[in-house]
């Protein structure tokens, strides 16, 4: 058998991705020993419950004590409490790393706090569900789906490649970008879009010619979609807005002028334009199909629910 | 066996919505005999291959001809044009109905050309997937949906009944409402939903900071979702916006003005707004699958994809 990549991994933080990166870490034989930490002691015992580590810390120093790569799994806007907590703990030579799904301010928020000889590597899997806490977690989560590693300049090369492996053995595919260009693509790909779900769900409940009733009732004819990532969880969002400022205001500038310029095709009777439009979008679901990123399945493969 | 609902059933159109109620109707023993008619060709013959019917037409007069119902499953911009059409050959009681997203320009375009004696029953199934053509469609697609009927004032109460029967043996959930009411509830449950969803996808698309592959491969991180509606009907939707014009713009109006104070939360760094409608919006999905709408499986059941 094979050396564990990381033989002793601390994840800071045990939500879906920490949990996630818990079973699909053991999946793959990708560490021995697991140390788990989480700000409050319920989700701990949840955690321990599930068994999804080898060791339980409420202070995430011990959890990084001795470890060879900590991962914080937190919201972003946490990032820097678990820097400063786990900074005297970290042996020379660990890899600190987090899932954030923003990268400069992470960077900002951590990197000032780690020791010299400690190799900072910050990463970002783009996968996830609507579903939040340690029991949301599976090993398939970053299957096929790709992690961003934003080595800031002088990184140790040995330590990214180190970590890229792990990431591989978990099921993803790694590539590596700079922070600043991570946070631009993450603004449309991931971050607008999100913003418009949680948006158009408000709107919707705020109605008073439609109700709350009729609203989800009919939902199956597009709003329903909506409603699964507007279900996602409130405080890692509001920190992703918060810490991704520039890029999703830059994003959503973009946004708002397309809108506008639909908008008024549709107030002209421009079906032109429209019927343009529409034709287009739909090469760019085909791509992310040919790419490996979504099922070719009709409306998701999803199944009929029941009453 | 029981009497079928409408011995012979006249299909208007046999895309998605037209071949999946002859799958339905077929199954549900709602018709001894089905008309089909199709603007081409090439897709009358396909119907034929899928043996979706008993007989095919490329004039609609000639499916219409004798039929107890006549559903026009087409654009909706194109209902004017299949009034005049089967007019001529309607017998007397028959019920004509159609399946498009907007009622109030439906209603317009064929109640005119209608003759007394037979029985004009709008109907509105709310489901759907993003594939188009006789080949998509499948019994199941209408089980536990919503069909709306929007009989205008006057309407015979037995047509709407009956028309209500059929739907409901195709497995659909059934409501009467107006049809003013009916394009105010689908502006905001499908149209603006499409129309984001469609303009989301053209603002990705022609960013010059960020890759067209680069969009496709992070796409898991929300993107993707709103790809699935974007690639829908060209045809379909341009017609549905330039139909449904008023309520679109007024719901887009609720939308637009709710995006700004968003953006503005945003931009002041307001973490309290941003996570009071974060949490806000899980509540409605929460009644969405309640309401039978919506699967609780985590990601839609999205099964993992395949390289």
């Amino acid at each position: 058998m094979a050396e564990p990549i990381f033989p002793r991994l601390a994840l800071i933080g045990i939500g879906l991705i920490g949990s996630s990166i818990a079973h699909a870490a053991r999946r793959a034989g990708a560490t021995s020993h697991i140390a788990i930490s989480t700000r409050t002691p319920q989700t701990l015992k949840r955690a321990e419950e599930l068994g999804l580590g080898q060791s339980y810390h409420l202070d995430p120093a011990e959890a990084a004590y001795g470890a060879d790569c900590i991962i914080a799994s937190v919201p972003v806007g946490a990032s820097e409490a678990v820097a400063k907590a786990i900074a005297p703990a970290l042996k020379p030579g660990a890899i600190v790393s987090d899932v954030g799904s923003v990268k400069q301010s992470v960077i900002r928020q951590m990197a000032p706090h780690l020791p010299a000889g400690v190799h900072f590597v910050p990463a970002h899997p783009v996968a996830g569900t609507e579903y939040s806490g340690p029991d949301a977690g599976f090993a398939a989560l970053f299957d096929r789906r790709w992690c961003i590693l934003t080595p800031p300049e002088g990184t140790d090369p040995a330590a990214v490649e180190t970590l890229g492996k792990f990431w591989t053995a978990l099921g993803a595919n790694v590539e590596t970008m700079s922070p600043n260009h991570h946070d631009l693509v993450l603004a449309i790909t991931s971050h607008v879009p999100h913003l418009i779900a949680y948006n158009i769900v408000g709107t919707a409940a705020d109605l008073e010619t439609v109700t709350q009733s009729e609203v989800m009732k009919f939902s199956a004819g597009g709003f329903r979609d909506f409603t699964r990532i507007a279900a996602s969880d409130p405080t890692m969002w509001r920190d992703v807005f918060l810490h991704n400022r520039e890029a999703v205001l830059e994003m959503l500038g973009r946004f708002n002028e397309d809108l506008a310029s639909l908008q008024r095709a549709i107030r002209w009777g421009d079906g032109e334009a429209l019927f343009n439009l529409f034709t287009r979008t739909r090469a760019i679901r085909r791509g992310i199909v040919a790419a490996g990123q979504e099922t070719a399945a009709p409306d998701f493969g999803r199944q009929p629910t029941k009453t």
